[in-house]
């Protein structure tokens, strides 16, 4: 299992469009590197979770950090995988605003690979963090 | 810290539907009891992760686990509570169609409630399952 | 992937004996079915976290976690399996004594098996509960 | 919430050592910094789980996880702090040999502190990671 990136960013990209649910959250290719991969999601009024206090629901901070985590190994890979399982800590609430998730690999293997992933705000605060195992095992 | 539920079926259901993401999502309340609470969340397109197998993106399913898990500890506590951490794991690919959340609390503490869920398809097989960390603390 | 358990309790037992470490912790096996298995850990000194408090260390309640799912999941398979990840939520400080570890599988397949447990003081009090996830692919 | 480190190497040290468990597996600090915490983890037979293949434990990992997050925490607060919970990922077995835990704060807060930890072997190699959330509300 290479320690390099084996996709370019333009396909890469179009791999981070590709999902109806990606194209729906607004979610494109910031940076892929060796190091990595960094996503951007840009604002939607659907994601408030309190219409009060007009923070981010936590749903959509699982789904960036778990698809973030998926492409840092399919920059590798050079195909997507399914994720195993995931966990996710929430560190500060998030409001309205664009969102950066930079996830990079932390074991990658044959069978299974682990990734993990930061999501930061426009100000540079982490807003929450996690990891995810994903299955590379080809089928 | 009560065992028993503390809000009727209408106002927890009005509290489900209240946020902006959870009536994107078309989430509602489906049971509420001592036992815990089911959710059922219908199907959209949008939800779609891979266009060609067609089966719903993992951060849906993760939503879907928070949010349930959430509103067992609201429906014993009278309010919303904060996320301090989730796990996800995913058992089998979730073709169209809706699925129903079922969330039970495990522990329930003044500063911190332990909620876990198991998500089902119209088939009653088991997609995912995971379980939340919530901050019960009054702020 | 069957649903039923293949090893009987002796064997079970003399399995999770053999392991070294599970010498040292003192583990046994209390009982084996279809619906799980149950793991005796009794008390040692050597387990304290804080000698004021004189409470369980956390590591001592994750490796009984860890070591309950997977003989859940050997039941079925009539082989130890390798943990992939695991989570521990501890609920209650667990003073000297006795505890028991109840372990079910949560979902069985040919690569991978999830399984969660939940650990009980002598007085039934909840003090600690997680879940696993195993490779059960032959290798 | 200080992001810098306010108890001395000795302290610590003296802290790490002073739990009985931490004192049977021979845990001790190695380093201490405003970018976290090295501990030691030296060799007994008794940390094996399978006889044949003689790999660590898994539960032994999970404690030097647990505890190695754990004083990442208190070097910044003073004081040992309870776990929450606890994940832990396993990317390699671990054979007979000393062992060395990372650990760092990912965030620092009032009521609730994160830290990640990555387990080395004496050849570099990266054979456990995780993360665990801790209390440090006073109580």
């Amino acid at each position: 299992m290479g320690d390099a990136t084996v996709v370019d960013f333009a396909t890469l990209d179009r791999m981070v469009r590709n999902a109806p649910f990606h194209a729906w959250l607004g979610v494109s290719l910031k940076s892929v590197s060796d190091e990595g991969v960094e996503i951007a999601l840009p604002w939607r009024e659907e994601f408030v979770s309190d219409p009060n206090v007009r923070y981010t629901h936590g749903g959509i901070l699982a789904a960036l950090i778990d698809l973030a985590g998926d492409y840092a190994v399919a920059a590798r890979l050079g195909r997507g995988v399914p994720t195993i399982d995931m966990r996710v800590d929430y560190h500060r609430t998030a409001l309205p605003g664009p969102l950066v998730a930079k996830a990079r690999v932390i074991k990658m293997g044959g069978t299974l690979a682990t990734a993990e992933a930061e999501i930061h705000d426009e100000n540079g605060k982490l807003v929450a963090s996690g990891r995810g195992v994903y299955l590379t095992l080809a089928r």
